[in-house]
């Protein structure tokens, strides 16, 4: 499957079976995280995996509860605000990091769910994680592997985001 | 190559061949860009391709102004903060956007370099451009034909990336 194959059959999983994923994988995948362009080169990415009483810990942190206690595996994304440069570029390339990571997941047969929400109760978490304030949550992804096959996805016809309506260039 | 190979293998390329980019291949690239994650679906990503003269008009704001100059076409990514509802989270949305099309022009073939130093000249640019405020550009990214193959890439240890130094989780 090439890249824009992956790209658009890759979908948001909620459920997940209870299936363990092993270290093997979640090293494959921070490795794919980890080689995302950034701003000089700063890779202001940090990761945490949290599994079983550490991960069902998260789930008082958000409305999503059920998907953290159902996934067999979240991996905590962080800003290093001491490797950062520019905060505005090292949030864009985390977000580089997070799709290198949903784009493995799937490739591998797995699924994920970028959780956001949580950043709402950030603080609280960090305190229950004794992190140093320099590392600043940005998201988790609750993965496993999938129960069933999502739905299909939605997205704005491209002439809806080309500033030139008329005319590509 | 699987997604680790493409991710691993894309290097930013600056030097480019006078051969051009056509709009079959810039359509492709921008359709990979659109099927990104954002929370609540948001997408707010919004593109300008520019080629010839209005390609040639973005070097003076800034000091890549070869790269502009050399690459076949760019690709202007904006923020539409009319579609926002989280700026942090739609900067990391912005950024699986343009990962996608990174990964996509490598996959065909085709080189690029995001661009961010350019953003220190937002206003000024913006203004040239005639855009409405509620438009941020937030990258720009430089593509066409490699004139040749770049350097090996190079990034931290995962385990320096690992806020559990000692054990994965």
């Amino acid at each position: 499957m090439g890249i824009l194959g992956l790209v658009k059959d890759r979908r948001s999983i909620r459920k997940f079976k209870k299936k363990t994923v092993s270290k093997q994988i979640v090293e494959k995948i921070l490795e794919v995280g980890r080689w995302a362009p950034s701003g000089l080169n700063n890779q202001p990415w940090r990761f945490m995996v949290l599994a079983g009483a550490e991960k069902e810990a998260l789930a008082q942190f958000t409305h999503y509860r059920n998907i953290i206690k159902g996934a067999n595996k979240v991996i905590l994304v962080f800003l290093d605000k001491k490797a950062s440069y520019n905060y505005e570029k090292d949030l864009m390339a985390i977000g580089a990091c997070i799709q290198n990571m949903l784009l493995s997941i799937h490739s591998l047969g797995l699924g994920a769910c970028w959780l956001g929400e949580i950043l709402n109760q950030r603080s609280r978490l960090q305190k229950s994680l004794k992190l140093p304030g320099h590392l600043q949550l940005e998201a988790v992804v609750a993965l496993g592997y999938p129960l069933s096959s999502a739905n299909k996805g939605r997205r704005r016809p491209l002439r809806n985001l080309l500033l030139r309506k008329n005319k590509l260039y």
